[in-house]
């Protein structure tokens, strides 16, 4: 039964015991059951295969209960995508803005171009310009917290004098995050590590030679 | 009769008579039509409404031409797409670097945020991730023309010295019209002249502070 979760220490709590055999699951549980089904069809057959169907199906649970949390297979696939790249674009904080910037970008990249999240997300933000729903979700559960937690780290380089004051730090994340998508989404040139980088130095460095500065 | 081009001068010439009444129209002159026709419905309508029966319908020519000359009726409207757009996006150059980038891209932005091109290329792009031939249809036709302009004027401002001899021009290009995309896709951010300001001040300046460049 991989889509069900179990806690880690195997024994039951006051406050949600689990039931067995033919009781009723714990709403959390079957919570995690349904995004990891999802997540499962996304990465190994595309989002059309996110119907809620076939995920009630494979988690062992109801269509109905479906209907009920998410207002579209759209919005429960940018989910479960959330939930599964989760902990692959932590945030370090080394005390080096540069070196930080480089490990989350090139992290961000490999997911993207190596470990089949960039299908995945180009479906997703394919689809959501004519799914509100689903644009909705994405925005709510994904771009917008993960622009909060780039504009932190910016904004504690910042205030270790790493980043001029006047800077938009708001405009660094389209130019650093959305260069990445750009060439996700339009293909005409290789997105890798290399691209990452440099996409970091042109950012810290700027585009002017030395002597004009 | 919106849908045909008429000539300039409105004479015939001797290469490609003009027939009026039941003659066949010249091969160029119903393309045009078909062109036109198709930006019509796309910036009226949006994508969905750009089927070969009623562009057919709406440019006085036969459904079996439009299948002969373009391959799905997402790479005909992509096509239509650029037929209207590209007067509006020519790049200028009058010497300074900063200037022109700043020209281009505050036109860019207009035409995507103000004149209803943004709707129409986000549905573009968005359906381009399931329809191969709309993205190589994209692709050749716009994106890496567009990414090409973009690269000669790069490359001339570095020749004038205004940009540093190791910079990749190619990054360049995502960091200014590929960050215009990513608010235009996942638009939690405003985007308007300010951000295109701020786009080309950045790439130019860098985020460094000035003491430690």
């Amino acid at each position: 039964m991989m889509g069900l979760v179990s806690t880690s220490d195997g024994l039951p709590t006051p406050a949600a015991p689990p039931r067995r055999g033919r009781g009723r699951r714990p709403a959390s549980e079957v919570r995690a059951a349904v995004l990891h089904a999802a997540g499962c069809l996304l990465f190994d057959e595309g989002l059309p295969a996110v119907t809620f169907e076939r995920v009630a199906a494979a988690a062992g649970s109801s269509r109905m209960t479906l209907y009920k949390w998410w207002p579209s297979p759209g919005s429960l696939a940018a989910e479960a995508y959330f939930a599964r790249v989760e902990t692959a674009l932590d945030f370090p904080d080394s005390g080096d803005i540069a070196a930080d910037l480089r490990h989350q970008l090139r992290a961000f990249v490999r997911l993207l171009a190596e470990e089949g999240a960039g299908r995945v997300i180009a479906q997703l933000i394919g689809a959501s310009q004519s799914d509100a729903a689903l644009r909705a979700e994405f925005s709510a559960n994904y771009s917008r917290p993960r622009r909060d937690l780039a504009l932190v780290a910016l904004e504690r380089a910042r205030g270790r004098g790493q980043l001029r004051d006047d800077l938009s730090l708001d405009v660094i994340v389209d130019q650093l995050w959305g260069s990445c998508y750009h060439r996700l989404l339009i293909p005409d040139e290789p997105l890798d590590e290399r691209f990452a980088d440099e996409l970091v130095d042109n950012v810290l460095r700027g585009a002017r030679p030395r002597s004009s500065r």
